[in-house]
C-alpha cells in the first residue's frame, strides 16, 4: 500500500488486480471485446468497468464485487455487452406452424438473434387439437403443435445449429423437447449442438400462471428427467427457465417477483438432489426468465439483486462449486400487464424504459412487446418496432458501452440491498413452511400475490398511482390501430392436419412406443427416451399425455387459460 | 461523533443536518411535496435523497452537495420533482397566429403546462411577411407575427398570467417581448405577473444557428437594455435563455455545448456588468437552454457538470452573493438531428431515452420532439405522443420520485467530472483569446463544431457508429407516414394581413413612436419604452428593425436559415 492510501482503496485495487488476472484476461482470450475502444456520442472513451475513486466501502468487494465473479451484483460476464449484446429474442407463434415459421424468417433478417417459440393452450396442456378440450383455443395464443410434422413445419429453413431458440413449454416441456430434438437430427443437427432454452417451470404455474397438467410430484419428476438428460446428451440448452414473469404478470412486487422464483428454483435443485443429481452437473444450465416493469430504477436495482441472491444461496446453501453453478442468468420480457388498451402509442415510450430497465440489470436475452399487445398479437409491423427498440438502446443509447453503468447510485444500490433482503425473507417463510410445494398446497404465494395485485390495483382506483392514458391525460376519440386477425380458418385446417398425420403414420410403430412410455412413466427410468423415440414415429402431443396422465392423474380437471 | 463512525461519514451527516436545516425546511414550509409519500411500483417507500451509506468520499460534499445547494451537482430545487414535476412546454408555431393558437390551447387541454412559441424567419430576423426579403419564408418554420395584431391573435383567450411562454426570438428579442407586454397589458394582466422566458440569445446566433441581423455589439447592447427593463418592470420572466441547443444541432459533443454555452454566458454577465448592473440584480433570471441526444448517460452527466461549473463560475469569478445568481437552471429540447427520417416510429424510442437523460439530468423544463420532425413539423398526433412520453415519464418510471437517481453512480460521477473539465478548458481558451465575441470573430468556436461534427459523421458513415434505420437494420419498403402539410395560403393571406393593419393604423402615431425608437437607438437610453410605445400602435417588426438599422448596421447581407 502506497502512502496516502486508505486500507479500502488498496483492498479495492488488489481485488481488482486479481480479477483482471483469475477472470477477465480468460475472457478476452476467448472472445475479444466488439471494439477495440468505446466511446459515447460525444467521442469520450468508456471505460469498461468503473470502481469507486474515493476511499470506499470496505465492503465493496462482498456486496459489489467485479463482473463474471461472485456474487456477480454487477453482471454475470467479465465484459458483459461489450464482449456481446443480449440476445433480442421476440416472443412469437401464429395458428399454424406454417405462419408461425414466416414470422420467425421475417424476424431472424430484420436483425433478431434469437427464437421464441409460443405455443397454444392446448399444446401447453397435451391435448391434440381436435380434441374436445381443445375447442376454441387451437392456435389463439401461439402456435398449435400436434405432432412432428407440425414441428418439422415450424422450422422448416432455419438451421437449429445456427439459431438458438426458447420453448414456453412446462406441463407438456419433455414432448416438445423431444420434437425439437427430432427435427434437429434430421436436419443432421447432433443434440449436443443444441442451443436455447425451455421453459419447463411447471411450479409458476400452480402459483400463477395455470397451465399445469399432472400433480405437482410426477411433474417434478419430469423435469429431474429432462435436466438428467440434458446433462448427457444436450449439454449447451437451459433445462429450465425459472420464471418469475407470471408471477409478476400475476401482480406481484418486484421483491415477490424475486423471492417466490428463487424460491422455485430452491425446490427444483432439491428435487434434482434428491434424483441423485450433482449440483455442479445440472446448475450450469439452470436459467431465469424476469419481467421488466416501468419504474426504472426499481426494476434495474432487481436483476442485480436477484443475482447476488442466488449466487449466496449456490454457493453457501447448496454448496455449489463451480462458479457457472453460482451464475443467474436470465430472460427478460417487458410487461404485458403494464401495457394499456389505450393511447397504444404510449405502449412504445413504456417498453422502451422497461427495456432499458432490462439491459441496465443485465439481461441475457430480452422481449420486448408490441404495442398493439394489449390488444392483440402483435402485427408484423408493431413486431418490428418493438425489436428495433432493443436496437435503438444497444446502438445508440451508451447503456451496452459499459458495465452495470448504475453500480454505485446512492439509490440503485439501497434497491439492491432492499429487494434482495425482502426476497430473502420470502425464501425462509417459504423453507419454514417445508418448501415451495407446501406453500402452495397452502396457498402462500398465491395470496401474498393477490395482496399486493389488490393493493396496486387500488391504488390506481384511487389516483394515488396514475396510469397515462387510463386515469390521468385521457383521449376522448382514439382511432383504432390495425390488429392482427387471427385467422380461424387456418386453426380449423390444423384438425384435419393432425388427423391426416394419424392415418398415415405406422400406427404399431405408434403403439408400441406408447407402450414403452408406459412402461417408463411406471418405472423409475428416464422418460425422456422413450418420449424421444414416440415423437419420431408422429405420436401426438395428446396421445403421450394421455399415457402419461394414466400413471400420474391430473392436478385439476379445469381447463386454465 | 460516535464510535466507529469514520470522520466522512459524520461531515456528511452535519451536512445532511444542515441542509436540512438551512434549505430544505424552507422549502417544504413554501411548498410541500405532491405526495405525503413516494413509492416505487413495487410498494417500496422511496426517499428524497440518497447519500453513501459506507465511509464515504471527504469530497462528497463540495462535489456533490444537496439539491438546492452550492454547488447545485444535484440538482436546483431542494425536492426537485419531488416538489413538482418539470414544465411540460411543446414548442410549436404554424403560418398563421390563429392556427397557432388552436395547437396552444390544444396542447393546454392535453396537459402541457407551458407553452413556446416558434417564430417564422422573417419575424426572427426582422422582416415584415410582404418584405422582397421574406418571401418564401412566410410561416414556413414557425409563426408569422408582423405586428401586435397578430400577436393578440397568438394568444387569444390565453390568460397570460396563468401560463408561462418561451419565446425563441433573438435578434428581434426586444421587440417581441414588447408585444408580449403589450398583449398582457390589454388583458389586464401587469408585467410583474408574467412568467417565462426569452430566448435571447444572439452569440449563439453567429457560432452556430445564423438568424442574426445586428453586428455583436449593439446586439448585445439589446441584451443588457432588456436585462435591466426586466429587472424593474418584468422580474419574474427569464431574460435570456443562453442555448447550447443550436450548438448541439450543429455537430458539437456534449461537452462543447457545455464549455461554448457558459463562455456564452460569461460575455453576457461581462457585457451587463459593463453597463452597470449589478450581479445580483440580474444573473436570477439568466436561464439556459440544452439539448438531450440519445447517449443516456453522457447526457444527464452533462446537466450536472454544467449545473456545478456555473455554480463555480458564479460564485468564485463574479463573485455573485444571492444563491440564485448560482442556479443553473435550463429548458431541454430533445435533439432534432438524432431523429431519422428513416422507420420514424424509431424516434419514439429515442425520443423517450432523451427525454429520460433530461429529467435524471433535473431540467425544468422539456420539448420532446415529435417523431416527424425529422420530416416536417409535427402533426397533432405526433405531438400529442411526444407530451405523452414525458407525462409517462413523469407518471409512470419512477424517476421523479427522489432526487438525483444517478448520483453516486461511479460511471456518471467520473462522466460529470470529465465534462466539466473540458468545458472548463474551452472557457479558459476563449478567455485567453478575450472572450467571446473575439473568439467567434476568429472562428474559433465555429471552427472546433465543425471538427465535431465531421468525427461524429464519419464515425456513421465508416459504421463504426451505428444508427438504426440508417447505416444499420435498414427496411426496404417503408410507408410514407401522414405529415404536416404547410399551408400556403394561410402564409399568403398574411401578406394582405399586415398591410391591411398599416392601412387601419393611427399613421402619425406610428411615425412619432418609430422616430422615438431611432432617437433612443442613436443614445445610451434604455430602447425597451420606444420600442414597447411603437409595437402598441402598432409599428411591425420590419419598420422597428429598420430604423434600428440605420443606427446600427447588418452583420451580414445574407439570409439565413
Amino acid at each position: 500500500m502506497s502512502a496516502g492510501e486508505t486500507a479500502s482503496e488498496a483492498s479495492i485495487a488488489a481485488a481488482a488486480a486479481a480479477w483482471r488476472h483469475e477472470t477477465l484476461d480468460d475472457a478476452l482470450a476467448k472472445c475479444p471485446e466488439r471494439s477495440a475502444q468505446f466511446v459515447t456520442a460525444g467521442g469520450a472513451p468508456v471505460d469498461r468497468l468503473y470502481l469507486p475513486a474515493e476511499p470506499a466501502a470496505g465492503d465493496y468487494v462482498e456486496r459489489l464485487g467485479f463482473p463474471g465473479q461472485y456474487p456477480f451484483t454487477r453482471g454475470v460476464q467479465p465484459t458483459m455487452y461489450r464482449g456481446r449484446l443480449w440476445t433480442m429474442r421476440q416472443y412469437a407463434g401464429f395458428a399454424t406452424a406454417e405462419e408461425s415459421n414466416r414470422r420467425y424468417r421475417y424476424l431472424l433478417e430484420q436483425g433478431s438473434t434469437g427464437l421464441s417459440v409460443a405455443f397454444d393452450l392446448p399444446t401447453q396442456i397435451g391435448y391434440d387439437s381436435d380434441s374436445p378440450e381443445a375447442y376454441g383455443e387451437v392456435g389463439r395464443v401461439g402456435v398449435a403443435v400436434d405432432s412432428l410434422a407440425d414441428m418439422e413445419a415450424l422450422f422448416d429453413s432455419i438451421p437449429l445449429d445456427k439459431v438458438s431458440t426458447s420453448m414456453t413449454i412446462n406441463a407438456t416441456s419433455a414432448i416438445l423437447l423431444a420434437m425439437y430434438i427430432a427435427v434437429a437430427e434430421r436436419q443432421g443437427v447432433p443434440p449436443a449442438k443444441l442451443t436455447g432454452t425451455l421453459q419447463n417451470d411447471i411450479l409458476k404455474e400452480y402459483i400463477a400462471r395455470g397451465t399445469y397438467r399432472f400433480p405437482p410430484g410426477p411433474s417434478l419428476r419430469l423435469t429431474s428427467d429432462i435436466f438428467a438428460y440434458c446433462t448427457q446428451h444436450v449439454p449447451k440448452f437451459n433445462t429450465i427457465s425459472i420464471s418469475g414473469y407470471h408471477i409478476r404478470e400475476a401482480g406481484s412486487t418486484a421483491a415477490q417477483e424475486v423471492g417466490f422464483t428463487l424460491a422455485d428454483a430452491v425446490c427444483y435443485v432439491e428435487t434434482a438432489l434428491n434424483a441423485g443429481l450433482k449440483i455442479d452437473e445440472f446448475a450450469p444450465r439452470l436459467a431465469f426468465f424476469f419481467a421488466a416493469h416501468t419504474d426504472l430504477f426499481e426494476e434495474a436495482a432487481k436483476f442485480r439483486a436477484a443475482r447476488r441472491l442466488y449466487a449466496r444461496l449456490m454457493r453457501d446453501r447448496f454448496q455449489a462449486r463451480d462458479p457457472r453453478s453460482w451464475m443467474l442468468r436470465f430472460h427478460t420480457q417487458t410487461g404485458g400487464v403494464t401495457l394499456t388498451a389505450q393511447q397504444p402509442d404510449n405502449n412504445v415510450v413504456r417498453v422502451t424504459l422497461q427495456a432499458l430497465a432490462a439491459v441496465l440489470g443485465g439481461t441475457q436475452s430480452l422481449h420486448t412487446n408490441g404495442k398493439d399487445e394489449a390488444l392483440a398479437l402483435p402485427t408484423e409491423e408493431t413486431a418490428t418496432l418493438a425489436l428495433r427498440t432493443q436496437q435503438v438502446i444497444a446502438c445508440e443509447s451508451g447503456a451496452a458501452s459499459t458495465i452495470d453503468p448504475l453500480g454505485g447510485s446512492y439509490y440503485v444500490e439501497q434497491l439492491t440491498d432492499r429487494i434482495e433482503r425482502e426476497a430473502a425473507s420470502y425464501i425462509a417463510a417459504i423453507d419454514d413452511m417445508g418448501g415451495m410445494v407446501a406453500a402452495i398446497e397452502q396457498g402462500y404465494p398465491q395470496r401474498e400475490i393477490e395482496r399486493s395485485a389488490y393493493a396496486f390495483n387500488r391504488s390506481i382506483d384511487d389516483g394515488v398511482r396514475q396510469i397515462v392514458g387510463v386515469n390521468c391525460f385521457q383521449s376522448a376519440n382514439e382511432p383504432a390501430p390495425p390488429l392482427f386477425r387471427f385467422d380461424e380458418v387456418a386453426a380449423r385446417g390444423q384438425l384435419a392436419r393432425v388427423q391426416a398425420v394419424r392415418a398415415s403414420r405406422d400406427s404399431s410403430a405408434v403403439a408400441a412406443a406408447l407402450a414403452a412410455v408406459d412402461a417408463a412413466a411406471r418405472s423409475r427410468d428416464n422418460l425422456m427416451p422413450s418420449i424421444l423415440a414416440a415423437v419420431r414415429v408422429y405420436a401426438t402431443v395428446g396421445e403421450i399425455c394421455q399415457i402419461l396422465k394414466e400413471s400420474f392423474g391430473e392436478y385439476n380437471e379445469a381447463f386454465h387459460s
